[in-house]
């Protein structure tokens, strides 16, 4: 995986997420960068269901995408993903690439916050779960 | 309609747009710009199918989301549009409220691009759909 | 209405619903069944977040769907339904059409069962939700 | 894989297929069924979208499902199928089963058929992709 990036998967687009185009329905790129930061969410064992039950829930507060070229029926998509933290904030930087020729499909940043039982708040379980995870690695480069 | 908008219409949240949080999922918000979008393209007489029989396909090309309030089952949404053109863009600011007390939910700028037999182009067809009703809502508001 | 089915209601196709063949992708049937349903229970003043905060989810046990005409974009759905209870059963008789010509677009029997706190029962509160309503209904048309 | 089925494959749960129960939406299963069925046609090294443009569609016309245990965030999928052709239908059957403890999860009987350029018909081509798999696979378990 390149350094620059914190977490990478892929998977194929299924005939069903194409819309009336023939392409990926732009919905989808929602889905698919949720499902990427989810499975990252999920290597610490835990998930949004889990989290939801505790009063923890991570929203999605602001999103910039840019999307590149069409995804078609076949298509394998490569997602990587690097995180960070202001402030509150979670901001995810993730691109997405179609494998076969390594193109650009879509860039996106993602904003996301936590609600305490429906409060905006800083949750120290949150931190605890998506940045440990960079950090062990980032440590790991220098080791 | 307030003046600053183009076009407004309102729906009904459906229970299965909401995931395991309670609330409407990301990517409906998404679904919600489209469809607005579509139904504005409808009063026309024309829709997606039509146009992609007719080689002409509107694009996501970018986009800018803020979600301000979450949308629970029940709530009834009031989408705003205002559509203006940038040289070959298509761009819509949208704006949803939950229409109960008028709070924002979201405020999305979205950039949209015509592909004509699939390269990127400039459709006289499209700017007559989209840009027509517009300029005979901002004439009729002088005479 | 007719005496035949306890409810009706009507909307719009979405162009989002609709997938590469060009028509209305099968899953939306799920889709709008259930969103029937659901805006029959919601004329009782709840919905089915409501009823899981208490502990009961009505859920899908079994399901047979013809489809007979496929939904394109801009057609309008009517949408009938006729409920009876079997057992601990919800058997839910709905039937599809596309309202421009009345053309049967889907038959379907549904049942549902209430899950109390994850366990199959019979919950005298969906019973009332559910059963009151078609009673009242046929009071009235001897009254 | 068990003679019993033509065809099988997995997949985890993603959490944005869950709605406010919790589980697994309904909906979520056809979506489940048909990506089974289409990745089965894609081992031919067609896809849906492919045939489209060459005026045939492959639709659904009744399908059976019942649903036996609900599938939540985190679960392993896993799906088998066996295909036969009745008339100018094709029958899959399809069974979905949680993987962690092979409980089944879903039963479907599920009728396709063929529409060329719109009417319902009897495709060789679709013959040929979906039943010479099944030929083959037959032949060589006694060869």
């Amino acid at each position: 995986m390149n350094d620059d990036y914190d977490f990478e998967m892929s998977w194929k687009v299924r005939d069903y997420e194409c819309d009336l185009q023939g392409i990926v329905n732009n919905a989808i790129y929602m889905h698919y960068l949720e499902f990427t930061r989810n499975e990252f969410l999920n290597q610490t064992g835990t998930n949004l269901g889990d989290l939801h039950a505790m009063g923890i829930d991570i929203v999605l507060a602001r999103i910039t995408m840019s999307l590149k070229t069409p995804l078609r029926p076949g298509d394998e998509v490569l997602s990587k993903m690097k995180i960070s933290k202001e402030k509150i904030k979670y901001v995810f930087n993730q691109d997405l690439y179609r494998k076969s020729d390594n193109k650009i499909v879509c860039r996106a940043i993602v904003e996301l916050v936590s609600l305490i039982n429906g409060k905006l708040g800083n949750s120290k379980i949150v931190d605890k779960l998506l940045l440990t995870q960079i950090k062990d690695k980032n440590d790991s480069k220098f080791s």
